[in-house]
């Protein structure tokens, strides 16, 4: 079984004509959720579906499923898949290959039991979750959690992007916004970029990732005054975007504390910082801070939010600023299944290959999917661990290695069941 | 002559309908240089003032100017006037005061005239000139800077806005890409709202502004690398949004260690900030920002700019970016007119009023009109000190004197050309 199995001239084929959609000139692409671009890798992916005889559903929140009845309309569902969506000027990888390889796969699996007339016990899905990103629309993990009901549909689509925009418009318009249910997986297997140096570092071609970090995400106004830079002495300043740059600098001490070992332990960032009015001669009379704190340890996140909150206190009195806490949310640390895990290793030793453990540090739709399924994430190389970047990249022998992973463990699982 | 002597209640027309284009919920303008709104007030006031029988000239940056030809094509002209363009979400009289103010002024002047039978000596004209906050385009100032030569008309057509517009084109589009040659100026006052707390402060009504503060402005952008802020390391990371809060927290240390007195001696902002690609989960690749200094006293001036410079460089080495100086503007400190101001000074004691002398900090018209021109700008209180808001507010008697006190030399110096 060490030959290839999985239709990889199949995969390579749909891999490159997903990154055509919202392509960027530096080999990226920019396809932010339910955007013209996405609509346009939508209705092509759909299409190919169907005409591969999937039978293609896509719900309220506009998740894409088709489906492989292998086994009959009442079988359980082996489901496997990512999101088309990036960020902006992204990578063509984070995401899409986990999508278009799920499909590959697939229709490997289903031309493996045509050959060996084995009688398959699961059917076989493939599904492209909306919004994963948390790009345009906050939060992520938007469909799956839906799917899964940690979001009710009627508060996703009425999510509105930095321009005021609602979800549930935006699918409208590229003709999303559907109606059909969703069967629930037994199964998820989501392959994707690892999205970090971690392969890279230990020579290593493929990983199972088996937990993931916590994370604690806020989103926080300081409201101060509008006011003339040049006549209004600094004294009688209510500043902001001052504000703003004492959260950074603390927020970025707070990690280098206890980042002083091998192992980091705190990650943090501000990765959006809205100013207004954003003029050159104006105060900031408002900012918006996105602040994430993740870490392996739950001791340490619960520490972290503590200190963020002292911080953004301290910075809005410094300041003399109003702070508001607009949203605070909390993914604790978990683990993926440990048997799905187990399966995952043992077709990456099929492959010849020493299969890594990892954790993942970005959420995955298969985070939200633990919740009514047995999940797992398998990943393969990032060169540089470089993502949400158009120069984002992974081998393309390593791409086929990741496909062909994916489909002895869909074949595996869709005719055992166990793992 | 301490009674009344300008036309108050076409004033106060002038300045309630000025005060409708562009106008907002909270009683301000958003009346961006060359956008629709700032297109409609110019239509108004044009139309306006042909009306009046004011030679309306606009020339190729969008200048509008109205001539009255009391004395005859060949006379010197004395010149009133400031800008129509407001801030973002602006307040109402911070431009449009000493516009329509000077409007209609010069229609009192010109009656007095009439029923006086005294010969001017010089024609009067008033001016709005283009995008002088520096908001929606930088520099500050583009209008008059490119009248008295500052800047090339070509230079200021290419500049573009935050969204690559081009003020050019935008001039085309309301109709205000002129090509008349507007005459110079003889004298040129400008009414103001102080835009500061001084005269509040004092308990005083009129200030005659004396000089100007220096002024650095710089634009730097840092140069990191976008990345995910799940998987990339701490210790990998090149945060350009990390380095723009360095700054912000550097720039305020600045500032405090020099106006621990009674008088502050230097000023410093970052009004407007912009962070690529601006994703909640992607740690920045880019920022930049609009850095301001400001003092009255050159030496402290210099030693903050030099300052500043090796604060960006600090900055970008900690977190580990590009940092690229992409403009430095500097403008010196400086005096107006003494014998206007003077003359200023003697019209207040007329008013009944005895007149401040205040240093101005932001930038006004005036100060490149004083390259060549005898030029000052006049000021009546803000309440609070307030600008650059909706809330930025005048009281209607202090408004009315400001107009009358404007009126009073403006007779005084068609007359006598003196001052």
């Amino acid at each position: 079984m060490a030959e290839t199995f999985a239709d990889l001239p199949l995969f390579r084929a749909l891999m490159a004509k997903v990154s055509t959609f919202g392509a960027t000139p530096g080999g990226g692409v920019h396809r932010l959720a339910a955007s013209a671009a996405d609509g346009q890798a939508r209705d092509w992916f759909s299409g190919w579906l169907r005409e591969q005889g999937f039978d293609v559903r896509v719900d309220g929140i506009g998740n894409l499923m088709g489906i492989l009845p292998l086994a009959g309309p009442d079988a359980p569902l082996v489901l496997s898949g990512s999101h088309l969506d990036s960020q902006p000027m992204g990578g063509r990888f984070d995401g899409a290959y986990g999508v278009v390889g799920a499909a590959a796969a697939a229709v490997s699996v289903r031309e493996a039991l045509a050959r060996s007339g084995r009688k398959p016990r699961f059917n076989l899905g493939v599904v492209s979750w909306t919004n994963e990103e948390g790009a345009r629309f906050q939060p992520s993990l938007i469909g799956s959690g839906v799917h899964v009901g940690r979001l009710r549909l009627e508060d996703a689509l009425a999510i509105r992007d930095g321009d005021g925009v609602r979800l549930g418009d935006e699918l409208a318009r590229i003709g999303y916004a559907g109606s059909d249910t969703l069967p629930r997986a037994h199964t998820y297997v989501e392959l994707h970029i690892e999205c970090g140096p971690e392969l890279e570092r230990a020579g290593q071609r493929l990983a199972v990732v088996t937990h993931w970090w916590g994370a604690v995400k806020v989103r926080v106004s300081f409201v101060g005054r509008q006011a003339h830079t040049g006549p209004t002495p600094m004294a009688a300043r209510h500043d902001a975007g001052y504000a703003a740059a004492l959260v950074g600098c603390g927020l970025r001490d707070m990690a280098d504390v206890l980042n002083g070992g091998p192992a980091e332990r705190l990650y943090t960032s501000i990765g959006r910082l809205e100013t207004e009015p954003n003029s050159p001669n104006v105060v900031p009379g408002r900012t918006r801070l996105f602040v994430e704190l993740r870490s392996p340890e739950p001791d340490v996140l619960v520490q972290a939010e503590n200190d963020l909150k002292a911080l953004i206190a301290h910075a809005a009195g410094k300041a003399r600023v109003e702070a508001v806490i607009e949203d605070l949310s909390i993914r604790p640390a978990g683990r993926f299944d440990p048997t799905l895990a187990a399966l995952a290793g043992r077709y990456a030793s099929v492959l010849g290959e020493v299969p890594m453990e990892l954790a993942t540090i970005a959420g995955h739709d298969a985070i939200p999917m633990a919740d009514i399924a047995r999940s797992l994430v398998i990943v393969t190389p990032s060169v540089g661990g470089i993502c949400h970047h158009e120069s984002e990249y992974t081998a393309p022998e390593d791409l086929d290695m990741g496909v062909d992973w994916l489909a002895l463990m869909l074949l595996d699982l869709v005719t055992t069941g166990s793992g």
